[in-house]
């Protein structure tokens, strides 16, 4: 079987699987009592996850508080293969079987997340090799042009009106606000996120700029009214793209932006700027030196790329459960992975800035939104994909509080270039943020 | 023959080669005819050095002009044998034949240097294996904590009186200084960098600072003096710390510094921030790991740590002149190899800085004043020693300027500090220049 037989196999084998583990009443609501196996499984369960704050109530009401530490949030289990489901591989179960319903909690979602996070990141330094290799997250599924589509359409064609629920209606930025002073709204913070990317870009009227995954275009609209420059923006998301040139024609932008349906590595001519905002997470560690000579080829010799994107501390496979569900193909490269794209292409590193806590902050505003919803979300699609949905969110902000995940602005440009900037003082000569709205 | 006896006797040879190439003067002054495959070899050299602006003058003063481009530098070669050496092994036999004044510049030496940097880098891709392993730079020699002694010794030993001739009059700051505008003077400048430096690891009164590697003391006399810090400084340079010690007493300064003749592998106890300025690039990778460790034991858990070093844009072994005459077992890495003191002790990077172009104008205004001192240097040591003081300047000046060589600033903190700094806002809210220097 060669690779691409085998993947496509892959593949075929995972679409045949149901999204979420349902299980017919009569078994997810039983309530007989708990063997005392089980018991001694879940003691077990929470002695490998580093003994988080956490009790759990059975499918007979039965309480097991483990008495660790102060409990405080309540895991209920609806049903005894919940707990096998759970025990076998709870990267992925956690989240599937909270979506089904099968797994409730008492207490925030986010903080639940995030003190699991922190107890298992220090436990799992001490697991047997068996554990690790049983738990372990898979690697990511293939990024090639073909998978590629296939990936994002599963994630970013959900419809734009299911995102227009809880994204911010100033510029429909599905990734990392900045916010520059703590009390911004979720529209402050986005549009300081994108004034801080122009900056960072030293842009000038008249310039050319090269946009790699533009979601829906609103870094290419910010760019054009406020800077005059004009942009080429890639994205292979029909969807996203529809509304991007809706928006561009609505705001008469459409001689200074080009949304072009293409992927990337179709990128052609030489532009002062090549950027690309939460989309290097989806490229996949294989594609880094083609994405490295595609920025190589693209940039005029004076110019400047920014890639800001989701990282990791150290190298680690994405959470089984988000790679699985929500972002297929998914893998956020350690700041040192990330570099092989600057070595390989000989750039000049000129800053780097981490903005984790800026995501976690955007992910609570989200969720609020996306909590006042709900009702609408399972409307769109059903109670399901609400609670999946719902983890999602949680369990992100929770991964940024605990420093699981990590969010790099990097700025770069050819090794040979002189033509840079004396300081980072001018990116805060003036808030980056708007008052007024 | 064990590693550490190897070790040995390649030191013992070493020392036994003399440190430049000298030759009696009869055979240094000829002034034979060139044969024509001499004139060829030139040809070949130039050709495989990318062909730089450069025209040669003979030790009969013949001139040959290979027309590649207007040439804007003289190389004079005073002597066959000059001529061999040089191919034989350019990247060393360059600044020895120039110490010794057998090789003479006609221009600008750090230009010249810049553009045989350029040219030689575009050039070298093209190499064949055998040329690329003839030419290649050395590996690093050892720097364990009795290696390490030796080569600081070597450099930083020199004599006080030497560096005061040329370094800055307000810290004596031997390390890479910040133009926050590029009018600033080489006072301002340094002390503008010891003011970033501060900033960025937002200092607070009463606060814990250790030092690993700190010259002559003037890092932690700026923090003791204006933040009212506590500041424990390891340096292995007897010299130096002499002058740091008496600098401190003259301050009255002592209560809130401690300078201690140790390895900075020694350090112990815990601190706000751990800070190293120029240290990095002699702890050699194979080190990394353990300085990782250190910082992890050292920094309290909200902790800030920063790194200042010589690197690299890709990972590539120091100049082999540089290495074996100035700055025996340096090694500056690459930011990807930096990053591995990261990703070891699962650390946070939370900022990264290039000040590349920042060095250059250092160096530059160091050279001003070298150039200015040539007579009383010459008169300490020799011409020789002048000489070759010169080169290393100069080559230098056009690594930063070609891109060869990084200045990187790295902050960075335990992975799961959520203390962190709001935005970078605060390291410009007004100028780290003092206007009255």
């Amino acid at each position: 079987m060669n690779q691409s037989t085998a993947q496509k196999s892959e593949q075929a084998e995972r679409e045949q699987k149901p999204h979420v583990l349902t299980l017919p009443l009569e078994q997810t609501q039983a309530n007989r009592a708990p063997h005392s196996y089980e018991r001694w499984l879940i003691a077990k369960l929470m002695r490998m996850a580093g003994s988080p704050p956490v009790r759990f109530q059975l499918w007979n009401d039965e309480v097991i508080d483990l008495g660790n530490q102060e409990a405080r949030f309540t895991i209920h289990l609806m049903d005894p293969k919940a707990l096998y489901t759970l025990v076998t591989n709870p990267n992925l179960a956690f989240g599937d079987l909270y979506s089904a319903g099968r797994l409730e909690v008492d207490g925030e979602l986010p903080d639940l997340m995030e003190a699991l996070y922190r107890s298992v990141h220090r436990a799992r330094q001490k697991w047997p090799k068996w554990l690790d290799a049983l738990w372990r997250n898979p690697n990511p599924r293939s990024t090639g042009i073909l998978e590629a589509k296939e990936n994002i359409h599963h994630h970013y064609d959900l419809g734009n009106e299911f995102y227009q629920l809880w994204l911010d209606h100033a510029a429909m930025q599905y990734t990392c606000a900045y916010y520059e002073q703590p009390e911004l709204t979720l529209e402050q913070a986005q549009l300081a996120k994108l004034e801080h990317v122009c900056r960072k870009l030293r842009l000038r009227p008249g310039m050319t700029v090269v946009e790699a995954g533009c979601g829906w275009g609103g870094l290419a609209r910010y760019m054009a009214r406020n800077y005059g420059v004009n942009v080429d923006s890639y994205n292979i998301s029909k969807e996203q793209l529809t509304f991007a040139r809706e928006q561009a024609r609505k705001e008469k932008l459409e001689h200074l932006i080009n949304y072009v349906e293409d992927d990337y590595r179709n990128i052609e001519g030489q532009y002062d700027a090549f950027v690309s905002i939460g989309m290097l997470e989806h490229v996949g560690k294989q594609n880094f030196q083609t994405l490295s000579e595609l920025i190589k080829r693209s940039l005029k010799p004076d110019g400047i790329a920014l890639l800001h994107s989701i990282g990791r501390n150290r190298p680690m496979l994405m959470n089984a459960w988000i790679e699985k569900r929500i972002f297929p193909g998914a893998y956020p490269p350690s700041i040192g992975e990330f570099m092989e794209i600057c070595e390989h292409g000989d750039f000049s590193v000129l800053d780097v800035e981490n903005l984790r806590l800026h995501y976690a902050q955007t992910l609570t505003h989200w969720m609020e939104r996306f909590n006042r919803n709900e009702d609408k979300v399972s409307e769109m699609y059903d109670d399901h994909f609400t609670r999946a949905w719902r983890m999602y969110l949680a369990g992100s902000i929770a991964a940024f509080r605990a420093g699981s995940l990590q969010l790099f602005q990097v700025v770069f440009t050819h090794g040979d270039n002189n033509q840079l900037p004396q300081s980072r003082q001018d990116l805060y000569a003036f808030p980056a943020a708007p008052e007024d709205i």
